[in-house]
């Protein structure tokens, strides 16, 4: 099968013009079929900040209301999604930045809970994902550019967490692609020592993870990315790494192993 | 040649989820190939206002600077055009929402004045368009939906003006379609007196345009819509039309003719 490289670029990364320029000239060297998945990070907090919008929080987790759905919709498919674009062309990347939205490529679900709404939220399945579309796209040589936002198929718009998209449209690919999903951070991998960037784990089985996690090793935003790494790689996705942005091209990182 | 309806819709509908809910119904009703152009006008505006970003002006002209910019790309490339989508997509139309950048669908040149500088404002030309991408599209059944935010290839986004794109792309796909270019807003057409909307003009020549200034009945807003409507007609486009976006099936408001 051929290859798709597909990368996820973390928020602070994506909102942050001196950081996203060398990435994306980088990712423009990455051979074969690629896809980018960004999220948005703090430039959403700080617009909604400035927007007098507070941050609503129900059991503990942050919820999306309209008014915070509407500015991740401005930030992430606006702004930040077509900058990126705009720098990919560039470095003569035909880019197409896509929401969910978009060619239906996302379809998801306002998140079920028992318990808490979590408000305009979406849950997202492998199945569901429009492959065909994003294969069509990628055989044009065309590098899609996914932005967390999502849709419901009546209407509304969803916010869903950008580390999901990427496992999720990663397992989605496996069966047309040898995939390589590579989520890239301020961060070289997993270390031991989250202070000391010498201490990277190059390896990390799914067996280490409950160990690892009460070593406090595993903690905080690293949790959902080797959740989501495991997770794509029960679906056949060929190789997850966690890296440093400024290494997109070096074989370096933290592997993940089931 | 096959019909094309290219729609164009200002910025007081497409900023009004009670208008533009009805109106998307109607044009996703539109029989053959189309395309949606939209501004975003009042909510970009209002946005500036909140953020405390002074309108900027030069010459008497309104300029586009940094912040401003950023404005724009967030409501027409982000909120106004994703919200469009997602309701296309409820209406079974296979939308996808375009900024000029995405596939370098509309590269455009910073705008060069002798004395003042609009800066970030960029200027397109019929031959420019990636009208090849666009009839790939076409030919899927994808309709774009292309928000008023273009590219100089060189990674800035710039501000162009909705009205300008509707003409200079539907020019561009005279080639291949016999293209319906219609603009749509809140009133019938051209009017005799813009208080009464019983006054419509059913036909506007390139001819009356001089005679019809001087009277006072094309100003404001209408008279950029009338030379993008007659420019697009000197390229080969079939037939421009003005009317109301509650209008869009009905064979009414104003036609131009050269």
């Amino acid at each position: 099968m051929k290859p798709l490289h597909l990368v996820k670029i973390g928020g602070k990364i994506a909102g942050n013009e001196e950081k996203i320029e060398p990435f994306l000239k980088s990712f423009a060297k990455l051979p074969s079929s690629k896809i980018l998945v960004h999220g948005g990070g703090n430039l959403a907090s700080e617009l909604c900040s400035k927007l007098n919008i507070p941050i609503q929080m129900r059991g503990g987790r942050r919820i999306t209301d309209r008014a915070s759905l509407e500015v991740a919709v401005m930030v992430y498919a606006g702004l930040v999604n077509k900058k990126i674009v705009a720098q990919l062309q560039k470095n003569n990347i035909n880019a197409l930045g896509l929401s969910g939205a978009d060619l239906n490529i996302i379809p998801a679900q306002k998140r079920q809970h028992p318990d808490i709404d979590f408000g305009l939220v979406g849950d997202i399945e492998v199945t569901n994902i429009n492959r065909f579309f994003i294969k069509r796209l990628l055989d044009e040589q065309i590098v899609p550019v996914l932005s967390a936002i999502t849709h419901d198929n009546d209407g509304q718009l969803l916010n869903t967490n950008a580390d999901t998209i990427a496992a999720t449209v990663a397992a989605a690919m496996a069966s047309e692609f040898q995939v390589h999903l590579t989520y890239c951070f301020d961060k070289p991998g997993v270390l031991r020592d989250a202070e000391d960037n010498t201490t990277l784990i190059q390896q990390v089985s799914k067996k280490d993870v409950p160990n690892l996690k009460k070593k406090g090793i595993i903690a905080g935003g690293m949790l959902p990315k080797l959740e989501n790494g495991f997770f794509s790689l029960q679906h056949n996705v060929h190789r997850v790494t966690l890296k440093d942005a400024d290494n997109l091209l070096n074989d370096t990182g933290t592997t993940l192993s089931l």
